[in-house]
């Protein structure tokens, strides 16, 4: 086991802000593809994640701190980002999931004292029981598994175009989560 | 094919801010982490995207324009970087990948006229014919597969920390390039 607070936050802090500095600007082409049917675009991931900050994350860890294992965690929909299409240009969202997640990384800083809290469990409407830490972790690792699927997605439009070098190119071999 | 050199340049652009931005001042908990024996930790891939900056993209291009089709490539070692350790801290390398990359982006748009050079080709050691818009290409999807690596390797980091939740997390599923 590798999580503690410090460098779990350390990660949390700067996705927002690197995916800005990677994504501001891009042409439309690389922001609009996608892996095919039912596949999610950049534009599309950056809405996932904002609405993480807004109904997962936070809102797992202060019922847990409330409710413990007594009740199921509220279900959350993976993909109300889908259904509810918003207006906001790319560089809203871009900003907007900046500005909750520094909201969100305040409230969890405030809430949680490693040494009393990372122990403490919930009950996972799938899962059963589950732990604090875990459930901090798995904020980290969302966090990666979505950065590595916007590149993974900007890399598929290229798949003909690098003609005989996609042997050497192993984002090309992978679809384990399309 | 969608390739076009504002679209590719983009990218290019953007990479070595974005892992600026993303690893600057991370634990070394995250910089020394890896796969397992004989995989590369973050600091090491940032070595490697230095190594292509000098031995490979720029070199092969204008090598292309030198010699066509008449001489193969010279060879690059991919593992070079690995043999030669080098004593720079992890920021003095992010500042080498930023410089190095600023200064090739300039020579690409100095020597390259989309409407001429695209389409000419070159000899790989390997593959044979290769398209210099293929070069190009591979250019971009290497930055890709490498940020893919480098948020792999972290999120490998947290397999066992994230519990049952490993079980949404395609990042974990992966190791096709292990």
């Amino acid at each position: 086991m590798h999580f503690n607070m410090k460098e779990a936050t350390e990660v949390l802090e700067r996705t927002p802000q690197s995916l800005e500095y990677f994504l501001s600007g891009l042409s439309e082409g690389w922001l609009l593809c996608n892996e095919g049917e039912g596949t999610w675009n950049v534009s599309e991931v950056i809405e996932h994640l904002i609405e993480g900050e807004k109904n997962n994350w936070l809102p797992r860890l202060e019922f847990i701190l409330q409710e413990g294992e007594s009740k199921p965690f509220p279900p959350f929909d993976r993909y109300s980002h889908i259904n509810e299409r918003s207006e906001r240009s790319f560089e809203q969202k871009l900003l907007e999931f900046k500005t909750v997640r520094k909201q969100n990384i305040t409230k969890l800083k405030a809430l949680i004292e490693p040494e009393l809290h990372l122990d403490l469990t919930g009950s996972h409407p799938e899962f059963g029981t589950v732990k604090l830490s875990e459930l901090l972790s798995t904020w980290v690792v969302h966090d990666l598994t979505h950065i590595s699927q916007i590149v993974r997605v900007m890399a598929e439009r290229y798949r003909t175009d690098v003609g005989p070098w996609k042997e050497y190119l192993g984002i090309l071999k992978s679809n384990h989560d399309r």
